[in-house]
């Protein structure tokens, strides 16, 4: 199996992509593709003690689309981006899967313009794996790939995070909840109260309307959707509930006593697991749903080791031919009649 | 000044509310009014070694709206309710504020028909204060009382938000930010993009697009807009953030060896901190603007010293009479074209 590593857009150097990659390749049994200046890459390998090669092999280019460049114009600007050739050999089929931690919008408009959507989708949407406290993870879709979603799309959005937690997690019957501002049936916005008849209606298995403040503590669904400007806005919110916990208890220790910053001492093992467990963007990267190929959008921050884990990630969901379950899957959801 | 306290819908018994609008009372030379139950109210009132009088008066209630009644069908069909009754007693005069730490859909519910709506304003908006780690506040509206808002309505949020902080906090020019998926102008959704527009060209100090990330550690504007379905969901996500951090850490203090559980004991002053510093339902409580009177909602959480909160954020409203200055500020508004 061949994962293409785009380690140009990202925020961390290309060289620690690319070792990021080298190391999960040795661990996977993988082979790697690593799009982008090949100067650079070349050096990377070298460092890393590797060279070009089959199993570690560079598909070069010659331009890097910004964290900042609006999407669909820079996709379509930059012909020779490392995120453009990189998507093209997933179209071709060189490789089984394509990863980025570049900018978000490009490689979702990438994807849709260059690789295209499964027939019967019109809104390819981001799953984003949100770790919870009883060890285990929610996948909340949309994480931001769609604003101004229709309630069609919400149960669309549902149907491919329970094809996605079914086949890549083995989850039997995954639980699907809907994000509302509520838990009764009420509750919700317009688009909300009629996505909530269409989930009750389908043959998933629905638990209904799910709250914010629930979904790490509680755990209240496999798969949470919503329109992807509120999972945007749900995700940096909780987020900053974390960064402003940690950074005021940081605070509370160090202008403390000397007892006070003993005990933030002895709590460093607690701190860590705190940041291992709740750091959302370390757990793997989040697969893009819906389009003719396994593509996972990996943060922007992304170390090397986040890396690996968005390529575990991607070689998971290649390996159960993903794409074609979720096509397959479209046929007897039209049966179903949404 | 008399402030009127709903002692019934509450999370908390009748006795604690008392216990807290008599204290709040005294600290702040008001005079109350208790609307609810008159055997409980006296009871709380001769616990407190008080009785009723002028300055402690009782509004007798029959009926009390639960937590869960649908708003408007419960506001409708409890004629006799501490809510009702209290919220009369408002559009009356007879007190100069409403304080209650009940069902907050039928709040808002009986606030626009009992009370009814401040000419200009079709849709008054919950304004929850947002504590932020600088100490200060950040204004976010509208938390809840609306769904499906349009461009138009997060313009007079943002213009009500500013009255407030304005004449309540004495801030002399508050900038307003627009929460959105993204800082760039061309991020949100339809509704959101166009009210960057309208914000843009109002006379507001507008900051632009903020992220929900930065809210409590930048504190990036004084005053945020959004959609009460957005607005509610980035609360309760934030709260989900804190209280897994929490709970995490904990976790880590109780699971760890001796060391740790010694570092958990030694911190506790710096969880306190943190407890004050975030809880944003102890936080004096959300006016709901746009209502002819001065309506507050206080956390249904809310114990004696959190309804203390809320009464001194209804004299504080009342004081610079809010309502008015409202009701003016849309006339200014007017003439602005919008």
């Amino acid at each position: 199996m061949r994962i293409l590593l785009d380690v140009m857009g990202g925020d961390r150097p290309p060289r620690e992509l690319v070792e990021g990659g080298i190391a999960a390749g040795r661990r996977l049994g993988l082979d790697l593709v690593f799009s982008g200046d090949p100067t650079l890459i070349r050096r990377a390998l070298a460092d890393a003690r590797e060279r070009e090669s089959d199993r570690l092999a560079i598909l070069p280019a010659t331009q890097i689309i910004e964290m900042n460049e609006p999407p669909v114009q820079a996709v379509r600007a930059k012909r020779d981006s490392s995120l453009a050739n990189g998507l093209l050999a997933l179209k071709r089929g060189e490789v089984d899967a394509f990863v980025s931690p570049g900018n978000t919008g490009a490689v979702v408009a990438g994807a849709i313009l260059l690789v295209g959507r499964i027939l019967g989708i019109p809104r390819p949407a981001i799953a984003t794996p949100l770790p919870t406290l009883d060890g285990g993870e929610i996948l909340l879709l949309d994480a931001g790939a769609n604003v101004d979603s229709s309630a069609k799309h919400l149960l669309h959005f549902a149907r491919m995070g329970a094809t996605y937690e079914h086949e890549v997690r083995g989850a039997s019957e995954p639980a699907v909840g809907l994000l509302s501002n509520g838990s009764e049936p009420v509750k919700g916005n317009r688009v909300n109260r009629r996505a909530f008849e269409l989930l009750d209606r389908s043959a998933l298995r629905f638990v209904g309307n799910v709250e914010a403040h629930t979904l790490l503590t509680e755990h209240p669904a496999d798969v949470v959707v919503c329109d992807g400007f509120v999972g945007n806005v749900l995700l940096k919110a909780i987020e900053g509930g974390i960064l402003a916990t940690s950074s005021l208890l940081k605070k509370g220790i160090s202008s403390g006593g000397l007892r006070t910053k003993a005990g933030g001492l002895l709590l460093m093992p607690a701190f860590a697991l705190l940041r291992e467990r709740l750091a959302y963007e370390r757990h793997g990267g989040a697969p893009l749903l819906g389009v003719k190929g396994v593509v996972i959008i990996a943060h922007g921050r992304s170390d090397a080791e986040a890396i690996g884990g968005a390529v575990e990630a991607a070689q998971r969901a290649a390996q159960v031919h993903l794409t074609d379950r979720l096509a397959e899957g479209i046929q007897g959801w039209q049966i179903d009649g949404n």
